[in-house]
């Protein structure tokens, strides 16, 4: 998968006008709802543009195919998330903190569009390509992030910048996939709490082995 | 979901004869092998029944449909998954020991079942109530010997046992999805003892916050 570039761009479909690119935005909305109701397999492209007002064959204008319209999501959840989280952990010093505050901020932003966080999920079986770019590209930032802090004695060096990586995403991963089992949300702030106790002594230094 | 009650018995379809038992096993490993492949919507019944070497009316003689089939797996994933665990920690006394055994018994059973590796995870998508009852059910046990290791000292009781079980189950299926960056395989030794240590230094008792 090629870095950050899109499947619409690479297949020359970005729109030229602010119209088109306000259609666009309207089917990927409709796109991301219908995706996440009713699965990838499930879900029509009929249904996409009826919900977002267009004609059928409008969508065909934008995007090549459903497969498209569902990997641009993946690719769209990845940069806006990645960008709430620099911005919110911009300030920060500390990277226990940081590893709160990503957090909070990864669940506020699911919270905010429930169905990518099931999209993104399902890509590994729908996308497989785009899944990987979406945990490859995550992981590149994350794993910086944790060898200065490491570097700043921050955080113990007895486990890998690259095995904590993953145990962290994959932590709120699961978190995400278990919203149902509290009530439709993100876990509550005792459940939060207890999370940020696990990852805590996992991670400050001290007590080496 | 009728506890452990399996689909096949629910719809009268349990074979009564032991050919009848080779036969239902043969579409199941059979079926294991073609969602394993090709993800749930592409696999068919058609593809199924001919690696099973029987004609393709035969599937509806202990299945009703495909989806029955799918979950049929899930359930038979849970329960020889637990079983194996149990047995490998039954003479267990620590519970830190009982985890690293329990997550190498898991990693042993899900590198001789891949498919089932996916197909549990696709679950959330194309069977949820069999994805909600096997995490259900997973966890029932797992709460239990958290519990019990916090009375005896075991392991810290700044974390209550559901928050520890689900992020411990968490932590085991993100690696499970994790395979093909281990060159499609469980984790490597280093890997696994470095989510060992992870684990250990979020469990173990004292310096507690």
């Amino acid at each position: 998968m090629r870095g950050a570039e899109t499947p619409a761009a690479a297949a020359n479909l970005e729109p030229q006008t602010a119209k088109g690119r306000a259609t666009r935005e309207a089917i990927l909305r409709a796109a991301e709802d219908v995706f996440g109701e009713q699965s990838y397999y499930r879900a029509s492209i009929s249904e996409i543009t009826r919900r977002a007002g267009v004609a059928q064959g409008t969508f065909y204008l934008y995007f090549p195919d459903k497969q498209a319209a569902f990997v641009e999501l993946v690719h769209l959840l990845n940069q806006n998330l990645r960008r709430e989280i620099r911005t919110a952990i911009a300030d920060l010093e500390d990277r226990i903190e940081m590893e709160r505050v990503g957090l909070q901020t990864f669940f506020d932003y699911m919270a905010d569009h429930r169905a990518l966080n099931r999209i993104v999920r399902e890509s590994e079986f729908v996308a497989p390509d785009a899944y990987r770019w979406h945990y490859t590209s995550f992981a590149r930032g994350y794993v910086e992030g944790l060898e200065e802090a490491q570097r700043k004695g921050q955080i113990t060096d007895a486990i890998s910048p690259e095995t904590m990586t993953w145990i962290l995403v994959g932590i709120a991963e699961f978190a995400g996939s278990h919203w149902e089992f509290w009530g439709g949300g993100p876990p509550p702030p005792d459940v939060f709490d207890e999370m940020m106790t696990f990852v805590g002594r996992a991670l400050r230094p001290g007590r080496e082995q």
